[in-house]
């Protein structure tokens, strides 16, 4: 399949990765492929920059994102909270029938959107013909694309989005990941609900001292 | 242990009852006894009026809010978010040097505040010489009062608050009840992080069809 991952950090370069493994043809999109690759520093996280971490990861092609998005079968977004919506919206006629998955959540440790709107919903409203699933969003990127690494993949993801076609099509590839206890929360609105756990997580990483933890639901 | 318990609705039934089962002393604070006792029809979702309740527990004693606090050694606080800072407030001079455990969630499905405040930060603003403890409200009353009924016991639940001694306290309070994961998130502004989990909380609730459910972090 051709996939296009939006976003150049590193949960946009986590599932490049991954999706190469599982044999898919990936692009990465960003908003300027020259001054994207012109970065030599560590990000403020301490991440390598972008061009260092593509020497080893050639094969996956880095474009702009209306090039990156044009061609693809199936979208991810991976992009910081605030800059979503500015990036999306002039791709719309690219998008149109597509499934976007999207990653994003607000601004750590504050949500700019909550309680009566996410920003899955604001997507899906900017983007009306295209199919918004939320995933992902409550787990770091490593788990993310390896829940193997943790408790055999005994733990939780959840995915919000209105077209149950496109949410069987996601469900296989969080499967394929080697997810295997996947929640179906409802429509996209239920975004608002694992948008929403973010100021939990960071806390629950600041009590344990690790981002490698996850959620599992135990139920009677 | 001379326990008040704020509030006559099912969370203040469910603790107050487990109390008295551990050996304390419960009285169950509101705001008007004649009127509480006088309700004679189920509430909105279906729960016995107090008085029915009362007859089978009528060791509990019902108080004044003044009058139960006023002696009790530790405070239960299980009031509808909205009503909770006006009933806590002229309790100030009676909760000063207690526990008060703060149970409270904003109003389903919307929290009136989040992101930058919580209500247990509020309430700990609002009474400055109580030690506000923030715990329970990330799981449902029949659960909080009795993990065992779940998974062996094999579940999370979380604690907020400023005091150290008054975390151990209720730490101890925590697996008196059978809680076995009691996981410590840091100061009072933590409460941020589980009231906000409770728009997820319905999601999921909406999503398994049950309110017999909880969450286990999975570590590596």
């Amino acid at each position: 399949m051709k996939i296009a991952v939006l976003g150049t950090g590193m949960v946009g370069r986590a599932h490049a990765i991954r999706l190469v493994e599982l044999g898919n043809d990936v692009t990465i999109g960003t908003k300027n492929v020259a001054k994207t690759l012109s970065v030599t520093n560590p990000d403020q996280m301490g991440n390598p920059p972008f061009s260092l971490w593509h020497k080893d990861h050639s094969q996956i092609k880095l474009m702009t994102f209306a090039d990156a998005v044009k061609d693809a079968d199936l979208v991810f977004e991976a992009l910081h909270g605030s800059a979503v919506l500015n990036v999306l919206k002039p791709l719309e006629s690219f998008l149109t029938g597509k499934i976007l998955i999207d990653i994003s959540n607000g601004m750590p440790p504050t949500l700019f959107v909550a309680n009566t709107d996410s920003l899955g919903e604001q997507i899906q409203r900017a983007l009306p013909k295209t199919k918004v699933i939320k995933t992902f969003n409550t787990v770091n990127a490593i788990i993310q694309v390896n829940p193997q690494l943790l408790a055999n993949g005994d733990h939780d993801i959840f995915l919000s989005g209105n077209d149950a076609g496109a949410k069987a099509d996601v469900n296989k590839l969080l499967q394929s990941y080697g997810w295997k206890n996947i929640i179906d929360l409802g429509d996209i609105t239920t975004a608002r609900g694992t948008e929403m756990m973010m100021p939990f997580w960071l806390r629950i990483f600041s009590s344990l001292k690790t981002p490698m933890f996850n959620y599992k639901i135990v139920m009677k």
